[in-house]
């Protein structure tokens, strides 16, 4: 059970209920009635919880688990132990998560404008948002409903922000235009100049940097990332795309929809990704390549020239994954000694 | 065209007054009455925008662009299309760089300080500088004149900053003295202490880190850029060295005039850097290395070793690059397979 | 001599302090009398400092270091030069720590609140805590005793420090249960929520993340590191780790006890290092794997499977060290040419 110092948790549910919230089907309809309190993992699951299984991997604590109630396919069903409620759902983890957000749903927003944050005049920060103390909102800035300002925030003149975003303590934003229900982690830098200069033998030569940051809605950008402003061409990320902490994201890349990129991934300036990319962590990106739609790259990859869509690559420098794999394989025959 | 709600254009210059900007000459010097308005990239310039043209990839743009007037070299000058007019540059991006800025000069310093920053009355801060809403300056700190300090911003006891420099939002500094002109994005991380311990079974013994951090003139350092205090040593940043984001400068790492180093790089206790070293991102060095004059470090590449002056090397762990694309080339020889 | 604007120097010390103080043993127990002002590194000691001796590599330096004093193990202390008075310690490095510390105590924590933090009444601050300019400690958050908090800094809801911990400028904590004699450097983001969420053809459905981050006496946490909370189980990190700076740890990972992480290392979801783990930069870990007691990880590794304990390894993907060496050695051998 979550630490209730920290997570407020709402419920309880019929299993009636969550089976709706989470477009689950009940596989005896006659335990709708059942109530759950929490969700919890299949370890430490109890009767009155509900939990999941979606990975046959953890089959033996499946079979073993003390749950009320399990998330699952139709096809892991057979697997539960006995007495446990099914809930079947085409994606277990999915149904779950919903069913988690049914109990633990983000803290309300609690609207109101303490004295020490600092809240330029000309700014509109509509009544039912929430700021935290000592942020600062510059000139002109102006912000949609229910959004949420940390602390030591600072979000700059002329910010546009939409409906229903989460901006937590401690981070900066400038010359960005943002979607509705955009969350920004603590620490999270959005809009600076980028990295262009032309080079000189005494000082690079700064070239301004006259682009914007334009996030679309339901983006996620994790704790202490970094997303310079457009050079000319402004920087872009895609609706519903989800950014881990300690992502480089250079000037005027292009972020398409519902992409995944995993922490520590930099992206340098130009480059262009489609949508549904994923991105293992620690790849990186030259500049002015484009990367196809539903490309996924791996972990720690060096990524040098354009990715087709759908194709999988690794290693440094990428290549296709199955052939990086036979070079990781021809490396090991050829230096793996039993004796180690 | 820049949006006019994040940047504020000045001019509009006639060809002449831009040539004498940018140290071009007209190549039709009848055109110099000409009146341009803004710059632009290639493909949207209009006939009151200058552009330029640098990259011979571009030459099918350029040719059909609809610029009024482009910066170009001499040698390139005849791909041109009829009734352009031509700055010709020796270096075209640089001189567009020049009229750029003459076009989207830095925001003028506002003079003030509002009454949520909080100043220690030992601090001394010039009349003409620009600080930021809730910025703290601790005791015995020094600015420059006409410096700026962004909101929820952070100076230390005694630290020196000369004069004309740009210290974004949400920035740290301590134990540093810093030169002119120098610019630190927003969450820069200066002068905590290194990574410096003495290993031991229980709990490892800090060694106290009683180095600075020395910052040359017009130095510019990027987002969420974290740069240790030297442990005995000084960590010192060389006159003119461009540093991107989420870069890591360990204690006592000297880098020399004039570097670039691209984004996520991490430089280890006490290595050096010779002037005019370029980087690229994610690169990582060792501790106690020197990287000669002109030295060029490829993208992810694994310094392990001093790098002779003027040398070029790549890889993990890092070779000549010539070396590193021979073996590129034969493990892709060995493992490529056409049916892929 | 370490800058006085920025560093309060104790002492002096006789060397028969300085002895009880390190845990050595005077060579010439009638040199206990003489006075040492202070700490210096071989080159530029003088008569009145003490140095250290510990790697055979300076052995020249040491033949001509000018020190008063040495600390140096009785292996090496032939080398010195004559008139040095000799500290002899089984570990020179260490003992020299504590003599650095002695001289160089952490500054004093100067109790007090300014009127610009902004502390919620039902927060516990005790009295002899430093509170920083600007900072803000949000409801049911519990401060030990003789803590500092830097300006700037979001201590977030119901989060609970131990006693003596500094938390530097600009940092954001929230969902965190902290030891005693913790340090978090500027800009370290403990807290936040991980990156877990349900793929979805449209948006992403996120998982609530229900863990808190717990950690242990004596951590010490570099700048910008970013530590999320657990999705269930609890981010853990284990007594007298010391973390560099912008290092990623996920979800719901395990450090161990005196575990050594330089610099931009990268730990996914769900990992877990046993004790005394070492990693190199730039080092990355896939999610879910075990690395066992005292393991060594290199510099850039890609760890992508279970490291048993006491094992070194590295490379990209990493191999037990002396493979990855003669994968390098191959591929050197079969590239190389003497013309370069």
């Amino acid at each position: 059970m979550a630490d209730p110092r920290f997570f407020h948790r709402a419920g309880p549910f019929s299993l009636q209920a969550l089976a709706a919230i989470s477009d689950a089907r009940l596989a005896d309809p006659a335990s709708g009635g059942s109530v759950i309190d929490d969700v919890a993992p299949l370890e430490t699951a109890g009767p009155r919880d509900v939990t999941f299984f979606a990975n046959v991997k953890y089959a033996d604590a499946f079979a073993v688990s003390r749950a009320g109630a399990a998330f699952v396919s139709s096809r892991m069903a057979s697997r539960a132990p006995d007495g446990m409620a099914l809930l079947i759902a085409g994606d277990p983890y999915k149904a779950f998560a919903l069913a988690a957000q049914a109990f633990y749903p983000p803290p309300p927003i609690v609207a109101g404008r303490p004295p020490s944050a600092v809240i330029d005049p000309s700014a509109s920060v509509p009544d039912d948002c929430e700021i935290g103390a000592n942020a600062v909102i510059e000139a002109g800035a102006r912000l949609g409903k229910r959004c949420q300002i940390g602390p030591n925030t600072t979000i700059g003149a002329n910010v546009e922000i939409g409906d229903d975003c989460r901006i937590a303590a401690n981070v900066t934003v400038s010359h960005c235009l943002m979607g509705d229900r955009v969350v920004l982690h603590p620490g999270v830098r959005i809009g600076q100049p980028g990295f262009g200069f032309a080079p000189d033998r005494e000082v690079p030569v700064k070239v301004p940097q006259l682009g914007r940051v334009i996030i679309g809605d339901d983006v996620d950008i994790g704790a202490n990332t970094t997303i310079d402003r457009g050079s000319g061409h402004d920087t872009e990320i895609g609706q519903g795309t989800m950014i881990d902490n300690l992502v480089q994201i250079g000037h005027s890349v292009t972020v398409g929809r519902g992409c995944i990129l995993v922490s520590q991934v930099g992206v340098s300036g130009s480059t262009k990704f489609g949508d549904h990319v994923a991105v293992g962590g620690q790849a990186g990106f030259v500049g002015h390549v484009k990367i196809g739609d539903g490309a996924r790259i791996g972990a720690q990859a060096g990524v040098i020239r354009d990715v087709p869509p759908g194709t999988t690559i690794g290693g440094y420098p990428a290549v296709p994954m199955r052939q990086w794999l036979r070079q990781v394989a021809m490396l090991d025959r050829l230096t793996n000694k039993k004796d180690e």
